[in-house]
C-alpha cells in the first residue's frame, strides 16, 4: 500500500507535511509506504530536518506550486507538476493506492475528478467529514463540495456514506439521517422533502429526519444535507471545539481528555472524497504533523475498505433491483 | 407596560409557566405587569400553590387547549379562546404590548401574522434568536419560520436584524454577516451569491460572507441564513451546550460560569417574531420558569424598542433614497 502526500499543501507545508509524513513512518503501525510529492531539494531537506533515514518515505519530484487560491481549472491546466496534481496521478497510474493534499481544496476536488473520474451512476461526489458526536463518530456529508443539490445528488450522498461508514469503520447497516428542521416528514425545504421520501423507499437504513441536537447527540450513523449547510456545520464544531477549549482548556479529568481527543479536529482524518473512482482525501488547509499523520493512516484504511467498488455495487444492486425508485 | 403570557403552551404547561411569570412578577427590576392567559381556575390554583397574591399579574380567561402539532390554520379557527391566540388578541386591541407563548411555534406564527399583521414592506417575517459568541451576542435569523427563501426575502431578515440589535440591544451600526461556506462573494448557493450582491449595496454594515467558525467567534452582530440552515445552527448550539455540560459539568471556574449563563438557552429569551406589526416571542417548547422570566423580560424590552416602526422607517428610507437596489 502506498499513499500518496501532496508536500506543498496546506497553510504550514513543507515544514508540517514533511514532518506529519516522518511521524506516520517512524509509526510502529503503520503498514504503508509514503511518496511525499513535491520540489524535491526542498522535501529533503526538510526530511533532513527530521532526521528521517528509513524507507518507507520515498520522496517524487512535483516542482510546480499552487496557491491556496488559485482557480482549480488553472491549476489543473498549467501546473501539471505540481505536488497536488502528481499525487492524483500516481494513483492513476497504479503507483499510489491514495492521495492526500491539505492544499487547494477546490483544486483537489477538481484533480481527483478529472483524473480519477467518478464511480459509475454517481451524479455528484461529496467530501465526507468522520465528526465526533456523544456517542460514536458519524459520517456527514457534504460537507461543502456542492450547492444547489437536487434530491437524487442528497441520496447519492446518503449511499456512499453508508458504504463508508460500513466498509471503512465497520459500521453495520449504519443509520441514515437527513438533517432537517424537525421530524415529520412534510417539514423543511421542498428539496429535502423529495428527499425524505427517496430515502424511505431505498434499502438504506434510513432512520427520517434529525434535528441539529439530534446530530450532536449521536441519533445518526450518515448525516445527510446540502453542501452549503453541511460545510456550516462542520465549521461550526469546529468553532465549538475552539471555544470549549478556551474556556475548559485547564481542565484535566478523564471525560474532558475523551471530549479534547474526539472534537479536535486534527485527529478526523481529514475530507473523504467519496463517489469518486479512487481515494482521495483533503486535509484541513490548516493541518499540522499530528493531523497530516492522521489523515494519511485513514487514507490507508480508506484504501483497503474497497469503497469505490462497493458504492458502484450498491447502487447498481439498487438500480436492478428496484428501477424507478432511485 | 403589559406582557401577555399563554399560561397553557409548553412542554411543562401550566406549572413551569406560572411559575416563570412569578418569578418575572416578584423581580424587583420589574416594570411591567402580566396577562396571564389559560382556564381561570386551573391558572389560578397555579397562582396559588406559588403563593402569589400581588398585583403586577391578571389571569385572563382562555379555556381552550392547543396540542404542540396542531395544525396552525386548525387552532385560528377553532380555539379563538386559547392561551396563545388570546395572548395576541389582546396586543391587538391594545390590552397588552408584547404576547409571550412557549406553546405551537407554527400556531403562534400564524397568530401574530394574521392578527398582528405583517410590518409595511416586510415580505416574510422570520424568527430571530439572540445567540451567544465567543464576543458579545449576535442576532441569528431566519431560525426556522421560512423555508426556500428568496434573495429579498434574506435582505429583509438583515435589516429586520441590525434594526433590533441597535434599538433593543443597543448595538451601534451593527455589523451584518451572511453564513457561506467561504469569504468570497462568488462562493455557495445561487441564493445567497445574489444576496450578497443587495446586501453589499444596502447601507446596512455589511461586513460579507462569514463562515460557520467566524460566527461562533462572534464576526458579526447579526447572522444572516436561510430559515433551514439557521434552524441547523441554533438546535447545534443547543446540542453543543448540552455537551458540554455533561463532560465539564463539574468545573466552576469564573470562565465556566459564564460559559455556562451565555449558552444555557433559557437565557437567551426565545425566539423574536421580527416583520410584524407588534411583538411576538416564541419561547421554547421545553422553557422552564427561568426561560419564561427571562422572555417576559426581553418582552418588555422588545416592545421598548419600538422595533416594528423602525423597521417600516428604515425600510421605506431604502426604497426612497434608492428605489431599485432593495
Amino acid at each position: 500500500m502506498k499513499i500518496a502526500l501532496d508536500a506543498m499543501g496546506g497553510d504550514s507545508a513543507p515544514e508540517e507535511i514533511v514532518k506529519g509524513a516522518v511521524l506516520a513512518a517512524n509509526d510502529p503501525e503503520r503498514d504503508f509506504e509514503i511518496l511525499l510529492c513535491g520540489p524535491k531539494a526542498r522535501v529533503e531537506e526538510e526530511l533532513k530536518k527530521n532526521a528521517y533515514s528509513g524507507d518507507a518515505i520515498t520522496v517524487v519530484d512535483a516542482p510546480d506550486l499552487v496557491a491556496m487560491d488559485e482557480s482549480p481549472t488553472q491549476v489543473l491546466k498549467s501546473k501539471p507538476k505540481s505536488g497536488l496534481v502528481t499525487c492524483v496521478a500516481l494513483q492513476k497510474q497504479g503507483l499510489a493506492q491514495a492521495s492526500v493534499s491539505a492544499g487547494n481544496s477546490g483544486a483537489m476536488m477538481a484533480a481527483c475528478l478529472m483524473v480519477l473520474g467518478r464511480a459509475a451512476n454517481v451524479a455528484r461526489p461529496a467530501i465526507a467529514c468522520a465528526v465526533p458526536t456523544a456517542k460514536r463518530q458519524a459520517i456527514l456529508l457534504d460537507c461543502g463540495a456542492n450547492v444547489d443539490e437536487k434530491a437524487a445528488a442528497l441520496v447519492d450522498f446518503a449511499l456512499c456514506g453508508s458504504v463508508y461508514a460500513e466498509a471503512v469503520m465497520g459500521y453495520e447497516n449504519p443509520t441514515v439521517g437527513l438533517i432537517n428542521v424537525g421530524e415529520e416528514e412534510k417539514k423543511g425545504p421542498e428539496v429535502l422533502q423529495e428527499t425524505h421520501q427517496l430515502l424511505k423507499k431505498s434499502p438504506l437504513n434510513f432512520i427520517g429526519n434529525i434535528e441539529g441536537r439530534d446530530f450532536i447527540k449521536g441519533h445518526a450513523d450518515v448525516a445527510v444535507a446540502p453542501g452549503y449547510t453541511g460545510n456550516v456545520i462542520l465549521k461550526l464544531m469546529e468553532g465549538f471545539y475552539e471555544l470549549s477549549h478556551e474556556v475548559f482548556g485547564e481542565v484535566n479529568t478523564e471525560k474532558s481528555r475523551e471530549f479534547n481527543r474526539l472534537w479536535d479536529y486534527r485527529n478526523h482524518g481529514g475530507g473523504l472524497l467519496l463517489g469518486l473512482n479512487g481515494v482521495g482525501i483533503i486535509t484541513h488547509g490548516r493541518a499540522d504533523s499530528v493531523a497530516i499523520r492522521h489523515s494519511l493512516f485513514t487514507a490507508c484504511q480508506f484504501a483497503k475498505g474497497d469503497v469505490p467498488a462497493k458504492i458502484e455495487a450498491k447502487l447498481s444492486a439498487i438500480k436492478n433491483a428496484e428501477s424507478g425508485v432511485l
